[in-house]
């Protein structure tokens, strides 16, 4: 079924939020993709306790601690949030007076009709690191391959190996312990960047034997057909290789930064950067918007705070693709006792 | 004598307190020019309680409360405060390698010497209003006659008339009750548009003698040769002139917002606003730059967001107009210890 949105946003960080509150302030509606899973991009997904000096106004907060405002900011409105998945395909869905309107789709089969696409994708989608030397991993995807949890449940009674050494292999290995028929961590040395805490509760489920870790290993073949069924492991030391059987490989090695699809889109780049106006942030695609981090513009800086500046801007320009010929109703959040209602604040 | 300054900024609200970060982030000092008696601007003179909701990731705060944030969020930095007077003259110092510096005078005899000024001067300065049927009441500006309370001690022991109906009128009564001979309070009518608390309390020194209230009153005339030393008052019903000795008059009627001496430093302007690139929001004069609501460019909103964007763009440039040809060492703050030490949050 496809759905209708005012302004589809793809990046669900900082100025993807914030997008949801200035449109919310002209009644326009917002739905949010992400490939990550949760909001937040960057700041949650990077370096969620890191202070963040440089937003107006806010001495001192982390960066998971913005995010959490930007949310409570944007509670009054309605907006739909997509996460875990990626826009994979925009196409014109019709052009009427000469504003176009765009089908977009995303690679778990949500369909949206907008106006307008807000790309707020920050340094691009975050893609999850693959075993490098493993030709075509992800063939197994769904059937034995996953590089994140989605669902607890999948794990369940498996024989599950986790490979990484940072937080996310850390919390999953302690966590899937309770339900996995065994959990074998695979790192290829025997020290773990994730937090000391962590390591310490990873040891002892290893000292209980709940927990198998295997150092300095690495994977060395995915075996199965269409489903995993084992795994080669290779002792990074002796080059000796073991089998295992195996229902689940779970890789957990970090994410790299791509713009992905978005290169597909027939946008003017400069320098892995999408060209944009500085009167309404329009790239050269009508309709087709991008603040924050991925634009480009004559006195770019790549600040949280510019692209505040630069989504409130577009969001104009939105208003009137949806409504030609109307007057953007701005106001003073102030003084402005019907964008107070809105915010639930007035009578 | 003449002082130097990186930056001297027109205007001491929200965008200019936050220009002192921005430039502080890169080295840059900033001396600040405000003709209120405090800091803030609109947000403080106007509307200091109201909430403001649109301030990225700040749910709600009041105008008072954002400045108060802005004021810590400077701390960190080195700069100079000048309130109470205002910008009265530019003039061009010097040109040295194509690079303008400037000459730059307030009312007060303040001096400096930059490369960059810029103005953050909002919907412009705040004027005090004057008695509107008083020619040239101006001429005893400083001999009996003020706009507003800059030292308490100049009304001790004086014959005080004080002239206004709302807070600022009433506040001072009240106060200066303590230490004038006589505190006479004229206005038009018998309401006050204060807060009624401190309308009671005016009251109450009315009831013990100590404030002489006189309603319907307004000034028919000033009386002196250089010194006030009179005032010819009229009923406002009866249209009965009396006349009392008077030391000192204090007109407390309220701020005109004013361009003033703006409109006459040769700066193009668009509908009392004035125009600026959006690369770096120079005005069409070297090294002048307009930031927050007193600018126009293609798609302007008057929001302090865009005025943090704009000002945080335009210090870019005055950083190369300081030293040209090197790069503006830009960096985020929550990844540059350099940046964090200058904070004083890092070793």
């Amino acid at each position: 079924m496809k759905k209708e949105t005012d302004i589809l946003v793809i990046g669900a960080g900082p100025v993807g939020l914030f997008t949801v509150f200035e449109a919310g302030l002209l009644g326009l509606k917002c739905t949010l993709i992400d490939n990550l899973d949760k909001v937040g991009g960057q700041c949650s997904e990077l370096y969620p306790e890191k202070p963040i000096y440089d937003i107006p106004g806010v001495p001192n907060q982390t960066a998971q601690e913005h995010v959490d405002a930007l949310m409570e900011q944007i509670k009054p409105f309605d907006f739909d949030l997509h996460l875990s998945q990626r826009v994979e395909l925009i196409e014109v869905h019709s052009i009427e007076d000469g504003i176009t309107t765009w089908l977009v789709k995303t690679n778990e089969g949500i369909e949206c009709i907008t106006k307008n696409i807000f790309i707020a994708a920050g340094a691009g989608s975050f893609e999850p690191r693959r075993p490098p030397n493993i030709e075509d991993p992800d063939k197994f995807l769904g059937n034995g391959v996953s590089y994140a949890v989605k669902s607890k449940d999948l794990y369940k009674d498996k024989n599950l190996f986790i490979f990484g050494g940072g937080d996310s292999a850390l919390d999953w290995t302690v966590e899937l312990a309770k339900i996995a028929k065994s959990v074998n961590l695979i790192h290829r040395r025997d020290q773990f960047r994730g937090a000391q805490h962590t390591e310490a509760q990873m040891r002892e489920l290893v000292q209980s034997g709940e927990v198998n870790l295997m150092t300095p290993f690495q994977i060395d073949e995915i075996i199965g057909e269409d489903k995993v069924t084992g795994v080669a492991l290779r002792n990074f030391d002796t080059k000796e290789c073991i089998t295992h059987d195996a229902d689940e490989l779970l890789f957990l090695f970090g994410l790299n930064k791509k713009l992905g699809p978005i290169l597909e889109w027939e946008l003017d780049l400069v320098s892995k950067k999408i060209s944009v106006n500085t009167e309404n942030f329009q790239t050269n695609r009508d309709g087709i918007f991008a603040v924050g981090d991925i634009n480009d513009y004559p006195g770019k800086l790549d600040l949280i705070l510019c692209g505040f500046h630069e989504t409130t801007l577009a969001v104009q320009k939105a208003y009137q693709r949806n409504f030609p010929g109307e007057r953007v109703p701005f106001g003073y959040t102030t003084s402005n006792t019907k964008l107070q209602r809105k915010l639930g604040v007035a009578e």
